[in-house]
Parts: structure tokens; sequence; C-alpha cells
């Protein structure tokens, strides 16, 4: 399986869709927005720029693409107002894999304009709104361009299933019973992954420039922990089920592996200063309920069909490309069941790590 | 109608989409290619640049669309080698209406890096590829950010239906029954669009930035000449026919009309004379038959079904949108036996007119 050509959010704006099923993304995009501020506004501040190129990294489609980017807009021109500046040209490139459904994002750029203009004033911009598609584990940008860089939730997906996970039977991503074996070839993927995509990245930024990425990953050194490996074990219990019914084929199951890692915050720490390409400003860590729907803890089937929904716009197209079509309403509906069984039993949450970055001179 | 919500090629690559019927398209740009390279090996060689900004204006979803930028690398390429100077960056912009179905060709750009690395080596780009949604009536680029533009066959599409047209009865485009006044709104509807698409490009480009443009146009002074109307008017006569068997209401029929203008070779050369950013290198005229499948005269009913259907493709959403979905069959089914019959009594051509412009400094 080729990641690149397989994985992308579901397209469209239909019940299944990304776009409809992103709450939690969205969320996680609210909190660690002080963070991608400040930077933002440091960068400004720092060096006035004329024009300001902006790339954010696995865009997806939906509500959330254009969201950033609007932030991100917002606090450039209210810092350029109080400072008495003139106003600037923005070029924003919206980065995902081909398979990625960019044409919705297109067709709502026009409202975006108008929108930005409406609650900006018509000093705005102009603002130029590209699309970029390709793998981020590549170069996507010509060298010394781009100003800033924000990724939120794409890079804890690597460039492919790592190599020597065939012995991590009965589950399809780390977990307590993977042998130490499959742990380390998945810590392997996401190491050589992030520092290519530390080094691609910093080709692609002027002297200076500044980067924001929040990662899914998980607070505890175990990579195995129950905190960033539950959500695809209660699938993985899903998928079992179907196994042992007959209606998938264990050879299948045992292929079947997520091409994603969750680290930690010391693991993103290693790797930067590893590669050495960039300072650290500031790594955070922060929660997302399961059921951003509701703030608290929330035990209701309904809260089990919102995280099923949420996780089949993220995985289908995986799943679809290694089990076929034909199982998948199945498979979320008894994930929607397990989901929502633990959910009424214990806290669910997903950690993510936010790393603030700045390119060495 | 907003020309920019409605006009589009057909998406996708089945029987009635742009790609599969764009056969007349991609011979305009293969005679039109010793002007488009001329130029930019010459914008090459005065500046040899790292890294070489392109934007196609206008590309469409199909296999033109990467032809045209294929071309345009090889050229760079074959000169740089000849030269002995070092590989560059390519940044590639694709522009068309938000309409356009970019995720097709998004889809495509894995096998065309692919296809680029095995005949130009390794050694070759990387070359960045990137979509561009939105009209070319505006701002599309960062101020200074180009070295090149390339157009075939966008810019004949005006940026609205010119007002003042409503006495064009029976006709859908300019035409020799064409009221002075339908005439006249068209061409300065054309001048309007036209000089200002010049201005926004001018401020894109980098000084010494070059641009090459073809332009469905025609030879004659009379802008209801039939070498540019006909096509156009063969349409009207489908719609005629299906107003007097009560298909069409008359109303609707006279209200539909293209937001299209020919020009000549003269009222390109005087626009870009008055809006004076750029000079001209080169202005040319060249014809391709409505049968772009045969180089010659062509009676067939083939000919007729396929120049049909390459105008279904390019005509459909500006049709659907003012006339619904239902007609549609019925019009093309019509206008193929029309087109049919005429290409069997005579020579039918399209008129192309080239300029290639440098920016001045």
């Amino acid at each position: 399986m080729e990641v690149i050509e397989v994985l992308h959010m579901n397209g469209g704006i239909g019940e299944t869709s990304y776009a409809n099923n992103s709450l939690v993304q969205q969320k996680v995009i609210s909190i660690t927005k002080p963070i991608t501020e400040q930077a933002i506004v440091d960068l400004y501040c720092s060096t006035i720029p004329r024009s300001l190129c902006i790339a954010d990294l696995g865009c997806s489609s939906g509500p959330n693409t254009l969201l950033v980017v609007s932030e991100l807009i917002k606090a450039v021109e209210r810092t350029q107002k109080k400072l008495g500046h003139q106003s600037l040209e923005f070029q924003v490139y919206l980065n995902d894999l081909p398979g990625n459904d960019f044409n919705t994002i297109f067709k709502s750029l026009p409202s975006f304009q108008e929108n930005m203009r409406t609650q900006l004033g018509s000093g705005f911009g102009p603002c130029f709104v590209t699309g970029t598609p390709g793998s981020f584990y590549g170069r996507l940008f010509l060298a010394n361009s781009l100003h800033f860089i924000h990724s939120s939730y794409g890079l804890q997906w690597l460039s492919k299933v790592p190599e020597g996970v065939k012995s991590n039977k009965g589950n399809i991503y780390m977990a307590s019973t993977s042998p130490p074996s499959v742990l380390k070839a998945y810590y392997e993927q996401f190491q050589r992954d992030f520092s290519m995509f530390l080094k691609y990245r910093s080709e692609e930024l002027v002297a200076g420039g500044r980067m924001v990425l929040t990662i899914l990953g998980r607070k505890s050194e175990d990579p195995s922990s129950k905190e960033c490996c539950y959500i695809w074990e209660l699938l993985a219990i899903a998928l079992n089920e179907m196994v042992s019914e007959g209606i998938i084929e264990e050879e299948e199951m045992d292929s079947f592996n997520i091409p994603q890692y969750t680290p930690s915050p010391a693991e993103v720490k290693f790797e930067v200063q590893k590669e050495g390409s960039f300072g650290i400003d500031c790594l955070e860590v922060s929660e997302v309920n399961w059921n951003a729907y509701d703030g608290d803890f929330c035990g209701s089937d309904d809260g089990g069909y919102k995280v099923a929904r949420c996780m089949r716009s993220v995985a289908e197209p995986l799943l679809v490309s290694h089990f076929g079509e034909a199982i998948i309403d199945d498979v979320f509906h008894r994930y929607r069941e397990i989901v929502a069984d633990r959910m009424s039993k214990e806290r669910t949450e997903f950690i993510n790590v936010t790393v603030s970055l700045t390119k060495q001179g």
C-alpha cells in the first residue's frame, strides 16, 4: 500500500465526509491557537515583510481548512494595524496528498475571500490561495520561499507502514500485545520521516521563518500506551470480531497496519535537536475529549456515534483500499457500539503535542 | 449569471469531459509551441534564474494541462544543459476558475513527475506544481513573483456577458444580424477585460518577465465575421429550432449570450500598446481545422460528432446554468447534425491570435 496514493480524509460534504466530522480537529486548532498566533505575530514583528507566504500542511478539506488560514491572517492584520503599518500581500499554500478533495476547498474560496473582506475591511490583502498536492515527506516548495508553516494533526501520519511489523498479529497499530520489534519499527519510521520533514521544511523556509506543528501524540514514554493506541485498539476489536465470524480473512487482518505514530514531547524534541535546523520556542501538551461535541465526560451512545463517524472520515480510504468497500458499514457499526461502551465507562482523550519552531540563521 | 461561478470545462475523464474532447486545443498548443519555447528560452538566457516561476492561466483539466508545462520545462532544461548550467527549481502555478476539476489534475501529478524524471534524468527539477483557482481578471499571484505566464484559449472568455446585449434576439453571440450596439458592447467588454488582465499580470511578473497568449480570434476586422462567429451561430440554429418546437421559451433564448470575444490581431495589439506595460515581441495568426482529428477537409458525420462533443465539453456548464440539464442531450444532438452538414460543404477553421510579450523594465 502506497500511503501517498491511499491516505486522504473522506471528500465531499456528505454524511461520512471529513468536512462534516472534524470537530475534534477544529477543537485542537482552537486549543493551540495562542501558540500559533504568537508565532506568526513574532515573525511579523521581527521581519515586517511586504508579503507573507504561509503554508498549511495536511490541510484536508472542510471548515478547518480555511479556519487556520483566516486566524493567522487576522492575527497579522491586527498587529499590522496596531503598529500603523501598510497592508501586506498574503500567499497561502494549502497542502495535502493528491487524493484530498481540493475542488471542494476551491469552490468555497470566493465566499472565504468575501468573508475576509467583510471582517477585515476593504484594505485587507490581497490574499492569494493555492493548492499544493503532494507528500510533506518530500520537498513541496521553492527554496527560501516560505515565512510560516503550520500543520495540525498531519504529522502523526507516517510516509508508509513501517517494514518489519508482520508479527503484529491481531493488532492494527501499536498495542500492549505488540512485540518489541514492532514498536521499534514504528518508532524508527517516525524518526526517519520526521527528521526528513524537518530537513525539507528548513530548505523551504526563509532564515528566521517559523513553524508550528501539532501532532496527535501521547504524554507517556511508552509508545503502546493506552492514551494513544486505544482508539485503534477498539477498531481492531471490531475487525477481529469480523475475522472470528468469517467475514474478514485472518490473513487480511494480520497484514493491515495503520501508518501512524503518536510521539511523546520528548521524542519530538529529540528529533528536532538531532536534525539541527530549528530552535524550539515552545513545546506543549494538551488534551481533547474524543467527543469534542461535549466539553465533559460523555457516555451517551450519541457520543460513540460521533466518534465513530469522525474516525470513519479519517480512516475509511485506508480500510477500503485494504479490505474493500463491502465491509465498511459493518465495521463502523460495530466500532460505534464498542466506542460508546468504553466512553460510558472511562475518560477518553486524544493527546496533542504542539511544538513552535524557528529556523536557525 | 456570474461567469466565475458558472464557466468551466466539463470535469472528470468521461465521454463528455473536456479531458476527452480537447484535441483542437492540443493542436493549437502544438502549432504555437515555437513561439512559446522561444520566449521561455530567451527569458532563461537573459536572466539565468536559480528558480523559475511559471503560470498557466486557464489550464483546464485534461491532457493539455500538463502538456504545456512539460514542454516549457523541457525547453529550459535543454538550454540549461547545452550551456552547462546547474539544474534549477521550477514552480508551476496552474490557474483556472474555481469550478475547474483540479482534483483530476492533482491525481495525475505523481505520474507526471515520474515521466519528467524518466525523460529528463534524475538531475531534473525539483518541479513544484500548485493549483491557483480564481479569475485572471483579478490578481492571482504575489507582486513580482512570476517569470513566465502562458495562456492558450482562455482569454477569449470575458469576465461577464456584456451589458446592453438584450437586443441580440435570436442570436447567442455576435452575428451578422446583431445590431451595432451589441457588437460595440462586446468589443468594449473585451477592451476593459483585456486591459485589466494586462495590468494585473504586469504587477505579478518580474521586470523582464515574459508572457505568451493565444486567443481564439479572427483575421478580419469585422467582429461578426463568419470565421469567428459561425461555430456559435450553428448552436443558435439548434436552439432556435427548439424554440420553434416549444421546447425552449423564446424569452430564455433571447436572454442567453455567450461571454466571449474573438479579437483580431490589431485589436490585441491596440490594447497592449494602450495599456503600456508590455512590449510586443511577436504577433502571429494561425488556423486549426474544426475537426483537429483530421489534418484536412473532413466531411464525415464523425467529424460533426467530434466537433459537437468538443463544443459540448466547453459550453455545457454555461448552457446548463441557463437552460437546465434536461435539454442538453437534445441540443447537442441537433448541433452535431448541423455541424456535420456544414463541414461537408465548406472549410471550417478556428483562428488563433498569438502574442508574445515582455514586461517593460
